[in-house]
């Protein structure tokens, strides 16, 4: 599918910033909203006092926890992970105690920003401070302060009878690593730990909420899914779903951290109080202090192998920072950690344990960079002990068709050896180094997912088609779902214009997370063009006066069915488009479906780095992204999201973190202390698309966003260590680090 | 269905005007657009230079019709009427002349309101100023002067050799009107002449147009249809209809004034010029001198009857000012004036006349009050004489299902004999007078239509369901459609939130006018809650794994049919719909119609006025509208169409008309100046609701919304003249009128 145009609809407007995103919004009367966030990293609030900041001159509203429903703690709901309503709207807004600097307590309303800046400093707020713990080795010790009174280890037997920091503890086990470690000729044995990553998006976010009088509500948003901010708006403050319509913005980057609400239901409050629309907007630093990152980690690896490479036996052990709440991706964590491999004998145990950060968000395949960091690590040691290539090491025991994983099922139709495959016969691969230089090799894995999906394709008169989701389009998927349509109704896909449907307007989607757009949304796109399909045949046969099956649908254009001896001509898209009323009416297609067979995604990352033994700084001298796509809709936007990746795993690796002073505050809440690398710090980024169909998929499809940020933390750590000959376990591999490690 | 809130949704924000009219929109950048309009009633544009506007600070878009296609004359569409998109064009923007006083010659954007006035200032504009006319029979003279070198009188045989100002002639013929009338005992001949009446919305037209890097255009505006804002612009800019994306705004009145564009081309126009959003927003002013209004006419109408009051022949010849481009409602004034009675022998003849006024849109049942205020006028005239009560009279010659019209069709089951009936029976009739007073009847027709309507319903998690359709809500059209689906799906209404979709997120709707929405989107929105009656019913056989056809449907709940001995409880649409990811995937329901079977409206009003001989002016004591209204699906908003409808009606037999200068410059642009009637004005308004359902609808619906309009001039002006012994057959029947027809 590669004669499509490289952009996704609407690219320029994004390159240029002309797009609406979520601080677009205006209406008249509209007013602004600040938060009143916490100093502290733990504290008890004894007390809230509004009364001075209401009397403010343009005050509208001011809204605290009291505002809001008190949820029960049991309310959790399915879907892709569990959701505990009352952590989101404890995290919203703090209710009796602030768990982290920057947790919103408060939220004022006034005609400027100057003035609800002004009335937030005139809440008074009576703290009692508590002691905090930030790390996760700290907050799981006994004597750990202790964030929630009612937080009791799940997973354990017996049954804790104190609180703990540790939410809960999950293990997946596959035969019996114990027999299987006695039988290695070979075991290593490695501890690792990973700084919690913000997401890092371009966009801060941003909301407008308007409350009418009579209670329906509206939200203009970015966000990941429109569908998740009106149901969690929804459950946090008792409104049924039919009375919040949720319109999605332009999106400036998500990577899971978009997957929640923040500002929308202070907002809507705020709005509901003051019966003004409402606008709020975070700052960067309220971005670092309130809202993601990923859990950092701590992780233990142990391996069992063969003399010959053959992996008989694995455990891994990890703890991961939730932040304030329950709920880091310590299971998926486990899940993926050796999901590349082929082992018979394998446990997975995690830990997810809350201490005084910010709630943690989804970040692109949540839990598995971490995971993969150290067991890709730990695997490339075992190559050096063993003598053996990596890429050979890992072909050995890749996963394959029919392999079964740790967490469960037997692998489908996978590119895992494929990927390996074509690293071992790419140029990168086989390219002399210098002095001071490494390569590093590592591999990763990503479920990706399906779930609901709705879609909508509409024929106008003029024979172009409107083609209708409700996923946010964060990687360029308006421009899959336009090709995907406009190969079923065999027309151009300049005729083809995508869109995202506001909450009322289509049917439900699950949020745009998980991979899961191109393969899930697209197969309702697809559905919906057959649906379409079937409609333009019954026209022609109505037009004809035959029955629908004499009627052959291709490439745009009806055809009398093989052995109809009739004379009759086609008749095209755009001819049955024009005389629809004459026919039936409106020419409209839709799908809702619940979509299973999502294809698992591997890929297998190379990295060249330089290491300055004098600095410690790390060179990215060279990156090749090898990943077995499925099918790729949109070659260019594949590229995109694999470059992307590679980019954000290589600024895990080497330089982002989190620096916390004794107070618990966070010291380097901006994008000047806060280290992403930007496009001068990389070099180009090779991509290589392996493709594999997914067989679930009409077109192949496969899920491609998340996979490529798993591999790049060992990729470069392996280069280091490869390079240098000394090997930083500990990210992110920052110059002073590396700088004290080769010091020693 | 009386058990639903008065209101549809949104009606709180209406009232108060928080709700988002077409000036309410905002986006960033955004800058103004103003109009240059003719002073000159009719003048050849000679040049155009706008190098000086250009040039000024501030002005970053300045359009005249150069920058728009030249369209050739003959491109016109189907649909309700047919379209002449050059007309449509050339009004929006002059293209050579001018040709009537506000006639658009140019366009600036600037980034303020005060910035484009003062460009405007700056375009020099040459004209030649042209002889103009005004009245309809000035303009239908040989010697006229005329508006369009190459309009020849279409339906005229032979072909005309030379251009005139008559656009067309219309004629209907049933029987044998020589013959009729040749065996009538009594012959009554007389001449009627009405003013031209603007709709007199609330909103001024309004619009925000904003297009993208890659031409993506987008606009917002008040509208009576988002996609004939879409089909219009596409067709004008020659854009594709995929490439234009319209969002309806709240719409604060149109009464068929709003199903045309006058600013949006310009505003897209501007905005591709400028790459900035562009608002416009028209003053009061120029929705006078540039949009509406419906057109005046000159009808004269002869009835032929037996002394027992049957009739035997009639004709009528109408001839409607078109304004500055044809199209005025002369076809359906000759289709409608006699459809409420049985005549065998008939002929109506109109004529499409323009002149130099603006050109003439549609205004609630087109052409139809103006034929019913001569036909009758010249009944009540013949009952006078034939010494018959007007009832009767009506009665005796009253339309029924099978009767055949004038204009084609036989009447399907219709309800014109009960609204007499009810007239008759009601006490207002049967109320005496005093000196005077009098007391008028009259009644109206109108068709009433179907087209193409499309809807989807979609299901929450929680239960509720959103209804969405593609037609502004005017006459609160949104409550019938949430009531019509709650009925179907058997939930609380409450549970059932309406919404009007952008015309890329549902199917497509034609405009709402013609009392065409809650019929037939109505029904596409009953198909479409029926088809998701059917996914329940089939997401309750998958739960209780039996076939779909064991399940019934009923009050909101699966039940097992009959004879199914099961002894399963019953599943509530809210417990489908809780789990209806583990059934299937969402569930919507959609429906795209072309919806045939409208059921022709009848009313008939009766009116009390008091004349004040000494001043003329005449104040209405009390009015009752009768109507067939099919069935009432929100019988308050019923009533209030019907309320509406006379209260229009009587400004027009009262009060308005348009006031010229001997330069063709309107003089009464303005409320003040032009008189509608305000609620002081007139007394409450009775309604009668008469429901004789409408077979082809599954509620019985019929339109409302236009009939009500229809009868009240006659009925106005014959009470007036059994008030005061003078009849006036000339509108309005303002005090100076009245009064020097007293004075004779």
């Amino acid at each position: 599918m590669g004669r499509y145009p490289a952009g996704s609809p609407g690219w320029r407007d994004k390159v240029t910033g002309q797009a609406n995103y979520g601080a677009d919004f205006s209406l008249p009367g509209m007013i602004t909203g600040r938060v009143l966030r916490s100093p502290h990293a733990h504290a008890r609030i004894v007390s809230i006092d509004t009364t001075e900041a209401g009397k403010l001159a343009g005050v509208r509203a001011v809204v605290t926890a009291a505002d809001f429903p008190d949820l029960p703690s049991e309310v959790v709901a399915g879907g892709e992970s569990p959701v505990n309503y009352r952590y989101i709207s404890c995290n919203a807004i703090a209710r009796d105690k602030v768990l982290y600097e920057g947790h919103a307590v408060a939220a004022v309303a006034a005609i400027s920003a100057g003035v609800a800046e002004q009335a937030l400093k005139l809440i008074r707020v009576e703290y009692e401070v508590l002691p905090h713990v930030i790390d996760v080795r700290d907050a799981m010790r006994d004597d750990a302060p202790l964030l929630h009174d009612n937080l009791y280890t799940e997973g354990v037997d017996p049954k804790p009878t104190k609180p703990s920091n540790i939410a809960k503890r999950t293990e997946f086990l596959l035969g019996d690593p114990a027999a299987g470690f006695a039988e290695s000729e070979i075991i290593l044995e490695r501890s690792y730990t990973t700084q919690p990553v913000h997401q890092g998006y371009i966009e801060p976010h941003a909301c407008v909420a308007s409350v009418a009088a009579d209670g329906m509500t509206t939200v203009w948003s970015s966000s990941q899914g429109q569908f998740m901010v009106r149901e969690f708006c929804a459950k946090l403050l008792k409104i049924a779903d039919s009375d919040i319509r949720v319109l999605p913005a332009e999106i400036g980057g998500g990577f899971g951290g978009k997957t929640t609400v923040y500002l929308e239901p202070l907002a809507i409050a705020l709005s509901r109080k003051s019966g003004r629309p409402v606008k709020m907007v975070m700052s960067r630093e309220e971005v670092f202090k309130a809202s993601g990152p990923t859990s950092g980690g701590v992780l233990q690896v142990k391996l069992g192998a063969r003399r010959d490479g053959t992996l008989v036996a694995a455990e891994c052990e990890l703890a991961y920072q939730a932040g304030a709440f329950p709920g880091s991706p310590a299971i998926p964590g486990c899940m993926t950690a050796f999901a590349c491999y082929d082992i018979p004998n394998a446990r997975t145990v995690g830990y997810d344990v809350v201490s005084n950060r910010p709630k943690c968000a989804a970040y692109r395949a949540p839990g598995a960079p971490m995971a993969a960091f150290a067991v890709e690590s730990a695997l490339d040691e075992l190559a050096l002990e063993l003598g053996m290539d990596p890429v050979e090491l890992r072909l050995k025991n890749a996963a394959k068709e029919g392999t079964r994983a740790l967490y469960g099922p037997k692998m489908p139709v996978i590119g895992f050896v494929e990927t390996l495959e074509a690293a071992r016969a790419h140029a990168h691969y086989n390219t002399p180094l210098k002095a001071n230089q490494g390569r590093g090799i590592a591999s990763g894995f990503w479920f990706n997912i399906g779930g609901q999906s709705s879609a909508a394709v509409h024929i106008n008169e003029d024979g172009t088609a409107e083609v209708v989701t409700g996923n946010p389009d964060i990687g360029g998927s308006r421009a899959s779902m336009a090709i995907m349509a406009a190969e079923v109704l065999g027309i151009d896909y300049a005729k083809v214009k995508p869109l995202i449907g506001d909450t009322a307007s289509v049917g439900y989607c699950f949020l745009t997370g998980g991979s899961r757009v191109t393969f899930a949304t697209g197969k309702a796109v697809v559905e919906a063009a057959n649906d379409v399909v079937q409609q333009l045949r019954a026209r022609a046969a109505k037009i004809w006066k035959c029955e629908v099956d004499e009627v052959i649908w291709k490439d745009g254009v009806a055809h009398p069915a093989q052995g109809q001896t009739d004379t009759r001509t086609q008749l095209s898209l755009a001819e049955i488009a024009a005389s629809a009323a004459r026919t039936g009416g409106p020419i409209s297609g839709k799908a809702s479906l619940n979509v299973g067979g999502a294809g698992p995604g591997f890929g297998t990352h190379l990295c060249d780095v330089e290491v300055d033994p004098e600095t410690g700084r790390v060179t990215v001298l060279r990156y090749t992204v090898i990943q077995d796509v499925g099918r790729a809709i949109h070659p260019g936007y594949v590229e995109g999201q694999m470059q992307g990746g590679a980019a954000q795993g290589i600024g895990w690796a080497l330089n982002e973190e989190y620096v916390y002073d004794d107070q618990g505050r966070l010291q380097n809440s901006g994008f000047l202390d806060y280290r992403m690398p930007v496009a001068s710090d990389l070099p180009m980024i090779d991509a290589v698309l392996v493709e594999v169909p997914n067989p679930a998929h009409p077109f192949g499809v496969r899920g491609v966003g998340e996979v490529p940020i798993v591999p790049p933390l060992a990729a470069v750590a392996n280069a280091v260590a490869r390079a240098s000959g000394v090997r930083v376990n500990d990210l992110p591999i920052s110059p002073p680090r590396l700088l004290a490690a080769l010091m020693k």
